[in-house]
């Protein structure tokens, strides 16, 4: 393979395995050239995927030299992809009786899954996360996005326990907006004891869901790397869990007027 | 940008816009250089792209000439794939008791899932997919696979309504294995008249649920493009959907010796 193809299948390459160590030796026995043949390689690659905002190719030198690639996109870019996804947020149409708000249009598209991964691994990209977490339905592709990016897999913990799961692990928690207690659940499997666990959720209010499954986390004797919601939802009075991050941020819903004030989450405050 | 950078950006750039016509004035100015350096550029591409089956890339001609990335991999990659998903599906630490199979931990990963996708996506490469429709919960990592493969948005049918979901269409159907009535339901706002829907789930037995989407399906008006599932199961007599596709088959659990037998599904077999 010369160049020109080299580093089209080498850029191809270092896209489908991120956050890996890769080793150099291996890479030029793959592509029957000098190492210093890709290292050449890796220059261009870098300076592109920098530029554009695709990751950051980081080399490792020695005998068991290595390349990693981790994806990642600037504060900016970030900051771009939340006020796309607000504005899809402030399509009239989407409230529902009860002041609800309709997301799975949104949820169900890949574009956007991929711009909500984008923007929560960057949050989390200098913490150790070895797993995803939500919670049935409509945290599941948020949690798949997000652990697509970091190559770590995800878990989903439901409200009922199912004949499929095996032995699970139960806690109850209190509904935040309600103040129900209910149940949640999560096949014994699952986890192993000691893992760092983002939990991650598609829409919190009183926070009563996301303090479940930090109960659960802790059953485990596993360690909370992070809270992430795609919507942060208006709510009167104190939340369960103050330590979340949320992309979008919903002030108010006019039922009447069927509008919604959006605005960016604390996932952007100056830190 | 020079050749060498931009064949990075541009693998990239085609990689992320999969079966989307791309038109090459637009490419030509986005890299500031004549059409023809595009199209050179394209030769190294296609020939990576083929040979490493990553996918298709087709040139169109004329102004408003254009260029179409889509996925594709070999019938034999498809089946290797399979294979490696059939060996996970054999340790025996995965039988349940009442001889369900534990699959949740294989459909967490997202190396799974994209293997799953694939093969999935290889099967309707040449069928109309406007929508990827699967019923919670686990079908819906794999209908997310395939829709960001195929870049299509996918729906999520529920058992029970929410209020988060507005208006629902909900159908009645008889689960394949129990023989009772049971009840499915989807956003009325989730699918519009004509639209051509491909029916995805993890598991199939007697196809109870499959049938309830079928006419999901029909009632929303829609075509149906096909039905897949990542295994189907053992089931005696006749199942309620017979033009499905299966990526593996257990035609045995023996819960005493803990031994699955796994095979390749029916989307292996020679057409």
């Amino acid at each position: 393979m010369k160049r020109n193809e080299r580093l089209v299948d080498f850029t191809n390459f270092l896209l489908n395995r991120p956050n890996r160590m890769l080793n150099l030796n291996e890479i030029s026995k793959r592509y029957e050239v000098a190492k210093s043949s890709i290292s050449e390689d890796l220059v261009f690659i870098k300076r592109v995927f920098e530029d554009q905002n695709i990751g950051i190719v980081e080399t490792f030198p020695g005998s068991l030299g290595g390349v990693r690639f981790t994806p990642y996109i600037s504060d900016e870019v970030s900051r771009d992809r939340a006020l796309e996804l607000a504005e899809l947020l402030r399509e009239e149409n989407r409230i529902l009786p009860g002041g609800y708000i309709y997301l799975s249009d949104i949820l169900g598209h890949p574009a956007n899954l991929k711009k909500i991964g984008q923007i929560i691994a960057h949050e989390y990209c200098d913490k150790q996360i070895d797993v995803v977490m939500t919670i049935a339905t409509k945290g599941i592709p948020i949690a798949q996005s997000v652990a697509e990016i970091l190559d770590v897999p995800f878990v989903i913990v439901r409200r009922d326990p199912k004949v499929t799961e095996g032995a699970t692990l139960n806690v109850n928690y209190m509904s935040g907006s309600s103040s129900r207690v209910e149940n949640m659940t999560l096949s014994k499997r699952s986890l192993s004891i000691g893992q760092s666990v983002l939990i991650v959720d598609d829409f919190m209010k009183g926070a009563g869901t996301i303090n479940g499954m930090k109960s659960l986390v802790h059953e485990f004797d596993c360690f909370l790397s992070g809270v992430a919601v795609f919507l942060e939802g208006p709510f009167k009075g104190e939340r369960l869990v103050d330590d979340y991050k949320s992309i979008l941020k919903v002030d108010q819903i006019d039922v009447a007027q069927r509008t919604i004030e959006v605005e960016l989450g604390n996932i952007f405050e100056e830190k």
